[in-house]
């Protein structure tokens, strides 16, 4: 369940509250714990309203960890930088706010990665091929060979994708037991390749839901005997309804997703 | 001139006060200010602290604003999401805090540039070489073209390395007079090539001082008619000395790497 919790966007009941968008997530959480494994708050939309949205992220998780559940937690961050940076952004939300994951960018490599595989029980969901238009700018792009093409007389031709080359290395990292991977839901028709070179890691799969991406189609590419998925919709279901019983209209929006979902989980018999 | 201002090495006379790290960058701005054309806070080293750390933020970005100087200022945040994620980043860094620019990373492609170029007056600093061991894994990855060259009897061959792709596809895009690029300074033998490539665009060099890139080596591969280089120094001068003169020896170290640059500058009569 994405925490996407734009300020903006929220319920006009709630905007009498001292932190409305604590209290949209408190009661997006409450109605939807049943029917969800996971809550993943996209900390952009607490960053927008500065160190007040810092604080709403924090008493967000304090709620959860007092829930006493085994909901798993993820912040959406991206972060990608070095060595000492990369150790205080895992401080900040492994130690600081205790998130079970994070998501973070490849691109600066595996100096930017091993700082938040050194926790043992936690996890980086490193970016692999995501669900946005601009994924085609880099991540599928298969470089060119120009001088040698050029000197053999044809003028284009492809090899290995950077999204592939992410995760077949990343792999080899030490810690690696703790990696999984994003993978937008909007390009199921890759999750078969990508299941394939990333063994039995778990795939963070946004993009169903708004998105228009398929769950039948990404768990018959994706799905593990182990599941293998954490599959995230975040407007679909908190959005659903702006009016007061929006909890109640998440609940159901979830459910639904959740029921759907078990089914493909009994077909593949993994429950 | 890099604010990283990692709590845990601040000098420790300041631990007396309320907000340590905003002393410590308050001191550090008005005993270096003469010297510095930019300040760039490392986020990580606030975000460890939480929202707490947000407010430091948020003090040090008003008192350099209270100035009244040209100073430029760069949030080195190294974000990277897409779409509405992005916009509201944007938020965060331009309009709450009024940040000049933005590092971000170029991983998700272009609409997660985008909504940081559609601000007229601000900056975005595109990742291109970093200054980290990790950089060859992907940056500098020359793809391979492996089953064409396997039926031509050819093992390995070698074309156009990633950092190159995101230079020359970025500047294609609309809004690309507000794109800078970061250039590690130890990756000095590659900044000719890249300065090629990135025609008269800024470069934001790190990685002088502390991690051993040379100045002089930087200016002559990378340095325009314009001067085109915004040169980066942090611990090396804001954590020169623990002591209760810190701020007196930043300045020292400051106008050291000020004058350096000045003479650059002149030999190169861009002064």
């Amino acid at each position: 369940m994405g925490l996407d919790s734009d300020p903006t966007k929220i319920p006009s009941c709630l905007n009498v509250k001292d932190d409305p968008v604590f209290e949209f997530n408190k009661r997006i959480i409450d109605a939807t714990l049943p029917y969800a494994v996971a809550y993943k708050p996209n900390i952009a939309f607490y960053e927008s309203s500065g160190s007040e949205g810092w604080k709403s992220l924090e008493k967000t998780m304090n709620y959860i960890k007092s829930l006493n559940s085994e909901v798993f937690t993820i912040a959406d961050a991206k972060r990608g930088d070095i060595g000492n940076s990369a150790a205080h952004y895992a401080k900040a939300f492994f130690e600081k706010m205790d998130f079970d994951a994070i998501t973070v960018s490849p691109y600066m490599g595996y100096d930017s990665i091993e700082p938040f595989l050194a926790y043992e029980d936690k996890w980086a969901i490193i970016l692999a091929l995501t669900s946005n238009v601009g994924s085609v700018d880099f991540q599928v792009t298969q470089f060119q060979l120009p001088y040698l093409l050029e000197k053999l007389g044809i003028k284009t031709c492809y090899g290995k994708s950077l999204y592939e080359l992410v995760i077949e290395k990343s792999l080899t990292w030490s810690g690696s037991k703790n990696i999984m991977f994003v993978v937008g839901a909007t390009q199921s028709g890759m999750i078969k390749n990508i299941r394939e070179i990333a063994g039995d890691s778990f795939l963070l799969v946004p993009g169903v839901g708004a998105q228009g991406g398929s769950l039948r189609e990404v768990s018959a590419n994706g799905m593990t005997s182990d599941c293998g998925l954490l599959v995230n919709a975040s407007r679909s279901i908190i959005f659903a309804s702006g009016e007061k019983d929006f909890d109640k209209i998440a609940a159901r929006e979830a459910l639904k997703l959740q029921k759907e979902m078990e089914i493909l989980l009994r077909e593949r018999e993994v429950i």
